[in-house]
């Protein structure tokens, strides 16, 4: 990697993308934190969370409005949709929350956005445990989106992924050795006034400070 | 190819784009025409030719509004741009009319909008004459987007691109063979009152009829 390399984050407000924009920003220059307003149900409880982080690091936040997603798509996760199903995050009727190729989209806009602004990178925080329900966190797609952006763009555009091969409880560890204040994440699809606890992002938030052993701030 | 394959075309309402539309309607069922607004200057002039192919052909047509792109990217495309430049497709100074990263973002789009409508394939007009200044019209990038696509989506979606080894010629010609009525497309990146016939657009389009040996109906 180029020392000097300009860096865009997409950022959710989440607690994965929050950890790869503080690791991002220990590794070169984040020239944009990149959010996403698609009118899900938890998005005005996410975007603040995304634009404080970036504010903490002194990263230019930029809110992208995909309104045609919650017009022209399926998906429980929308306002438009059904509600949040309870349960874990690989039961089927998570599949219920899924919005079709979101991943490929975000990464499209932000590459466009990348190319726009002279930056050569983009960082997405898609781990390993997302890849049970979610085609678009696998890097069976990750490679060749990767790949499409590369030699779609003047610049080459790279899209890293540093996470793809680890777990959320890893993504929690690194979190805490960058001191992230994940009291200032938001992760439960439902969009309440706290999380939820139960439904399934909920449930996979919990586990994974557990399995990390880090004590967990949220309040459910 | 799957005899009732549902497909949704991506047609912007110029000249290659109605043509695939009129040709994938011989091939399949076209479920949807699929056309973009992100505020160029032509867009106003394009769409309602998208529409009209549509409607002759009974396809539902649906405008995506892309606003972030004249907001956020850099283009001389672009109502927020600079003016169109004079000159053949080929000169540098019409890599200043380049939309970055466009037919990623379309596509991947279009990929969300299919997987939503139940669909399992999409088609692109991208041909060989598009290549020399357009990174993401060749199939160094038509081809790992295409996998992504594949990957990333439920119904492994399969992207078209059936003209991607001919020429704006020959796009003239099958169009002709097809009966389509040229003068109900629109290429001018100027976006004016008619075609402006000196941009790289309308010089292209003007030598596909000669090469092709078919009567141009634009008035220039």
């Amino acid at each position: 990697m180029l020392l000097d390399m300009q860096t865009v984050v997409l950022i959710s407000g989440g607690l994965d993308s929050t950890v790869a924009l503080h690791d991002a920003a220990t590794r070169g220059t984040v020239v944009l934190g990149l959010s996403f307003d698609y009118a899900s149900k938890h998005n005005a409880r996410e975007l603040p969370c995304a634009a404080w982080q970036c504010a903490q690091l002194g990263i230019p936040h930029q809110i992208v409005r995909l309104d045609f997603i919650n017009e022209l798509f399926c998906s429980d996760l929308l306002q438009s949709g059904g509600e949040i199903p309870d349960g874990h995050y690989e039961d089927l009727s998570m599949r219920r929350t899924v919005v079709p190729f979101r991943n490929g989209i975000m990464l499209a806009v932000a590459a466009g956005v990348a190319e726009s602004q002279g930056a050569q990178a983009l960082v997405i925080a898609a781990h390993g445990g997302d890849h049970a329900i979610y085609p678009d966190c696998r890097e069976t797609f990750l490679g060749p989106m990767a790949e499409a952006i590369r030699a779609g763009t003047y610049a080459n555009i790279e899209v890293q992924r540093p996470f793809v091969n680890r777990t959320k409880a890893d993504l929690v560890r690194r979190g805490k050795e960058l001191r992230v204040d994940f009291s200032q994440t938001w992760s439960c699809y439902k969009g309440g006034n706290r999380h939820c606890g139960t439904c399934g992002t909920c449930v996979e938030r919990r586990e994974a400070f557990q399995l990390a052993g880090v004590p967990d701030p949220t309040e459910y």
